[in-house]
């Protein structure tokens, strides 16, 4: 029984990701062929049996997007040949030190370049950079120049292990690249647009379902902005990736990747206001039903006039331009703005003496203060999130700009990956 | 100079944390300790050659945490036999079909058990526990059932790929746990401790800013709550290593380390109240000074009975006991809680005709009504907050308690962790 629903689980998940099983075919294809390596004599005796570096190649550097695999392989290869520059370097000084203190000598150098490599994975810069990069480093190095101690012919070994490892890298590129690649940088950008859309829709829903009482509203939609809440570490893992790939469909080389964790940012600040929005509509104490009647027109201008103007950056991030209506809809989420002032301002007449007289909605009689407390609070939300929503607006129009200006200096030809491009086409 | 200041940066990084450093010299000593198995000529030869896996084994495995390096491990000896066992096999089908068709079975056994091991991967289940040894399993099959093509001995080299494995992990272990161990539970631990201080610091520190208007708090303690927003990814990791943790210091072996992540999370949704807090008070609307004054003892008396609380919390989850004053404290805030909710009631005497005469407040004026909505909403969040505060208190009480209960159960001697107390007390 347990087992069944283990399998239907993994089912379900393949069918409704099918990228996942073409990636997981990759994979499979990738091993596949390099293992013909193994199975052609002239290649195999090239790399003196040591075809097993160019498996294990295939198998670590294997990612799920692009630029995760590019950031592997080119970590990968740089590592391994400086490290096995190095290490024959190390060897030559500890044989010239005689048969007593090589291995000392040899042991000394492995104990500080290991330490040392492994300190400088705790650096932000180079960490993001280059962990995977240390690492290979740390291992080339300890193998080659120990391998030095028993095998004669040290040069050969290394020199296999920078080939081995160069095949394997390049079929992985070209494997992940040319079957159904999938682009950190494409995913990034789905990713802020479908959690625009999904922000835009919280938000317009929990204000509406409070105000019209509906229960109609799909829930899961109104759960939309914890999508938001708690895709920070996978926005930054891919913005990391996005810059190792060349350009690919609209994104040239150095798109910038950073703004989109700006925008990531900016989307995150408006979620908590949701958050505490959706408390606040939660909550025991429930407003008076005329209070929130007088509210009702303009709370809910608010937040469509909001939400429209977060669907229309969405739009605008898509399509990679400056929305030419956006303008017009922040405009319109102030006057809404604006008559939302006026209304909390005429609540006051409810319990102003110096009004009452004059106002149609004292005829319904006084309200307590404490029931005016959870509309008062949703409305000064709603305020502070509009507040929020024009920072985004900021950010979104810098990426655009960006982008604009990074497409300007590709068109003038400045360019050095016109060679990847080519490659793409093919 | 940009050189000296990277420089600079590493070396206060160092000592700041020097158990980074210690982490360093950690991965040195492994590395230098393996390295004997090359110096010494039975041990090579009774690897045949083949010690540079060792070498391999620690470099990949050896991890900050006691945690995440027993789960790596762990995964890595499990799925090296089980692949090496399914490899022996399947050379021996494929050797049974005859020369021609053996590289088509080995290649497509290679090409389906590479794709399933790939897409198991995606499986959270599988993820937080496998997702290592899936990898392993991966190489270490295509490793063996392809070099049985051409080395004679397979059975040989399955056997010094386990044995150098197992050598490697071995080292690994005993180093990890040895010097200076750091576990992935007490981090974890320490982490909640913490970000509950922060949490009662900020929620304290902004309430007092705002209505003494002193700008002489710590303007680090005020944004404490970011680290709570943030530690979400760390927590998670943490709490999937500290699984594969023997008992260590007060933690027995299967500590309720999930309900740490409940906690984590109750965390989070004050801190998400709190940066609405914060941003009602950086707001621009400013309140009448009258109305502040007239909320600010008992706005007062909430934040810091509520941070008494959260800091009370702390301690009793620091001492992993239930406190004895907690429910005191609770009771504390939720009589603050009843005078706020009367002097906001109280409120509505200045604006209210019906009272106004009979009121002290009043006599200074009315007060425009925009001008209260500034003080209302943060009454109304603090107010969310108290109530966001109680159910932290329960998931702590609930951690208290399962632990206990573990413990005595741990104490009735069916514990299957023995031995590495033992090992631990070397």
């Amino acid at each position: 029984m347990k087992v069944r629903m283990f399998l239907k689980q993994a089912w379900d998940m393949g069918a409704n990701d099918p990228r996942k099983v073409i990636h997981c075919i990759k994979v499979g294809l990738a091993l596949t062929i390099v293992s013909l390596v193994y199975f052609m004599r002239p290649l195999y005796d090239g790399v003196g049996g040591n075809a097993m570096w160019a498996i294990m190649t295939v198998v670590v550097v294997f990612e799920r997007t692009v630029g995760a695999t590019l950031y592997k392989c080119l970590n990968r290869v740089c590592a391994t040949c400086l490290a096995g520059f190095l290490a024959v370097g190390v060897h030559w000084i500890a044989s010239q030190s005689g048969d007593r203190f090589e291995p000392f000598v040899v042991g000394a150098s492995i104990f500080i370049l290991a330490s040392i490599a492994t300190f400088s994975r705790f650096i932000p810069s180079v960490k993001s950079m280059f962990d995977y990069g240390a690492m290979i480093f740390i291992l080339t190095f300890s193998i080659v120049a120990i391998s030095g101690y028993r095998v004669d012919k040290l040069f050969d070994l290394a020199h296999q292990r920078i080939s081995t490892i160069i095949i394997g890298t390049s079929l992985c590129i070209l494997v992940i690249m040319l079957v159904c690649p999938i682009w950190s940088g494409q995913e990034l950008h789905s990713l802020t647009v479908r959690n625009m859309d999904k922000l835009s829709d919280s938000l317009d829903g929990c204000v509406r379902q409070y105000f019209t009482n509906s229960n109609g509203e799909d829930d899961q939609k109104l759960q939309g902005y914890k999508c938001v809440l708690s895709s920070k570490a996978s926005e930054e893992s891919m913005a990391n990736f996005a810059r190792w790939e060349p350009s690919h469909g609209r994104f040239n080389f150095r798109h910038p990747w950073k703004q989109y964790l700006k925008i990531g940012a900016s989307m995150r600040s408006c979620a908590y206001c949701i958050e505490a929005l959706n408390s606040c509509i939660n909550s025991e104490n429930q407003a008076a039903e005329s209070i929130k009647k007088h509210l009702s027109t303009s709370c809910l201008k608010v937040s469509s006039s909001s939400s429209s103007a977060i669907k229309e950056l969405a739009e605008s991030v898509k399509k990679m331009n400056k929305s030419p209506t956006i303008d017009l809809l922040v405009e319109e989420m102030n006057s809404a703005l604006e008559e939302l002032h006026n209304d909390l301002k005429s609540l006051s007449h409810l319990l102003n003496p110096s009004t009452t007289a004059e106002n149609q909605i004292s005829a319904t009689g006084l309200v307590p203060f404490m029931e005016i407390i959870p509309v008062v609070t949703l409305a000064s939300i709603l305020i502070e999130i509009s507040v929020r929503i024009e920072a985004l607006v900021g950010s979104v129009e810098e990426l655009v700009k960006e982008s604009e200006m990074k497409d300007k200096i590709v068109a003038k030809g400045e360019k050095p990956e016109g060679t990847m491009k080519a490659l793409q086409r093919v």
